[in-house]
């Protein structure tokens, strides 16, 4: 942390001492910012990962114009099954599409065992040309898909309302299910080592369908292969976030995962989580985004209720409790983040 | 009660003794059916809503075919906005579709206030035919959105991902929202009530989407407004049934909303839930529905679960922890109902 000028968002993963709560917010490098929008409109959506420049540019636009305390590098979950040789499409107002997904032993037998340092060289080399230009001023973030989240996706072959092929996989062939969970557990655990060999100095790990999951199904299903991965990770040395949405249930589970850092969906209450597990992990979260729809009267009111809700002391990161939406006005996010700035400060008085 | 040959459904709502525990499904009377295709090859959606003998003959179709305990009138939840002047046409493969949806004042004004006898009468009459066709075989549950959640769908005009123009109207024009959310609950409390005259035995509220609501705006916007579709409810006395998807947080307000009965979602633990508020309100749910594409042998395994986290005693209402899915064998769903009716015998016993 020594070369960081700004290293607040490291210390209150590691619930260290800081002046002031660190905030930053999922895909802030996003299509609400012109900037990024200026990039994409030269570039579509996959060459901007796969272009370190490109990839950087976008990556620093949060810092630069929103002042946010981390930088998170800009790419996607689905660049790992990619990188396993499934063929990605772009599907413009669709999303991403695998025209050709995973669904029996196979198809399975194609995906290959991946090489962080070769097939996925290109966010590396993003990774470090981010350091570079970053020059210190906050910390980077390399992030993965949970394996739960990337099989939904690798299945179903796009995004889906009840996910029914990747359900209909594990309750008919567990035993397929497990094989390819724990392929790609060790592949993304060897992606975010390499990244952070490169330079990252946090990971996180989202797993955006483990809501889908009932209880029972959630520990077998998703978190047997995020331990898997943090399990892996952990020698790095560095702070790892687990981000999953809807799995109220399963919070003190999470909370024995391994993980530094809890990230919460916005329909939790962040004081009530902090007293369950707030002496095992640090919060990261959760204010609803939409609320950035609102005026700034009514965005600082909620900021406050949650920064109230956490408490004094350090170990929370103030971040939205999902990704920024694309049409939210930027100086709203940008009221959101001066405000935590300056008001939290209180919360960490000794 | 006195005219119904099952009646396990409705003490099972008041937590009085039942010899087995009852079981419905929501969506039962839907797509999975190939008898219901049948029907909805003769007539689109909204022409089947419209028609009491079709309508009839697909709410009766479970009850002949699955052995459920109860039968739920079919209809949609929209056809109250509808009732209040809004056009609403049904694309396919897309859903329910409001072309002119409510985004001001003036599109406000043009809601009328609406008499359930003249402007839902043909709801009335399906009503009224399948209570004389069930001829006291199981009883009749009738149905309302949330406020809230047809509020969701009035100001969206359909189906959304973010549903950031009800999110926008909510903190932007909040007066304006509550204005229409009282409209709407006085529609919803007037509509259930009609049925109630009608011959329905229970009233169920859905509100699908409460769970995007943060749990203050969940308070404000959703659950203020079901107490006062209660509050008009209650003297028919009929149980009522409250089913909000995603509201984790807030099942102790819920269990204090005068609902006689929780419907609960597939990510809570029952038995849980039933340590919490049991005292008070019976419990229905909660079985994943995407569990109905596994095999028999583990539909089974995982029906026990939720009879054994419940335990023993009456007030639990099995069923699914949201609506069936179109793409379920329908022999699946008689194997889940054949067993929870054998299997919960022993959680009976005196």
């Amino acid at each position: 942390m020594a070369d960081l000028k700004n290293d607040l968002f490291l210390r209150a993963c590691k619930r260290l001492p800081v002046e002031r709560t660190p905030i930053w917010v999922m895909r802030q490098a996003g299509r609400y910012l012109p900037e990024y929008m200026a990039v994409r409109q030269k570039a579509d959506f996959l060459t901007m990962c796969r272009t370190p420049e490109l990839a950087a540019e976008v990556t620093l636009q949060p810092i630069d114009l929103i002042g946010v305390d981390a930088a998170i590098i800009f790419s996607d979950i689905l660049v790992i099954p990619e990188a396993m040789g499934m063929h990605l499409e772009m599907h413009e107002g669709k999303g991403p599409v695998f025209p050709e997904p995973i669904r029996n032993e196979a198809d399975a037998k194609k995906l290959r065992t991946i090489d962080p340092s070769v097939d996925l060289k290109y966010v590396l080399d993003a990774v470090a040309l981010t350091k570079r230009e970053l020059n210190g001023r906050v910390p980077l973030i390399g992030f993965t898909g949970s394996p739960w989240t990337l099989l939904a996706y690798m299945v179903e072959g796009q995004g889906s309302k009840n996910f029914s092929k990747v359900k209909y996989l594990i309750y008919n062939d567990p035993a397929l299910a497990h094989r390819l969970l724990d392929k790609i557990a060790d592949a993304a655990a060897a992606y975010l080592c390499a990244k952070i060999e490169t330079g990252v100095d946090a990971v996180q790990i989202f797993d955006t369908w483990g809501g889908l999951l009932a209880q029972d199904d959630f520990e077998e299903f998703s978190l047997r292969y995020i331990r898997k991965i943090i399990s892996q990770v952990k020698e790095k040395n560095v702070p790892i976030i687990a981000f999953a949405k809807g799995v109220h249930y399963n919070l003190d589970r999470l909370a024995d995962s391994g993980a530094d850092v809890l990230g919460l969906d916005w329909t939790m209450n962040i004081g009530d989580v902090r007293k369950q597990v707030g002496h095992k992990v640090a919060l990261q979260g959760n204010l609803d985004p939409t609320i950035l729809y609102a005026g700034h009267e009514k965005i600082r009111h909620e900021a406050e209720k949650i920064l109230q809700s956490f408490g004094h002391g350090s170990g929370h990161i103030f971040n939205l409790g999902h990704g920024i939406l694309p049409d939210v006005p930027p100086e709203n996010l940008k009221a959101l983040v001066d405000f935590v700035k300056q008001e939290s400060v209180i919360y960490h008085l000794k």
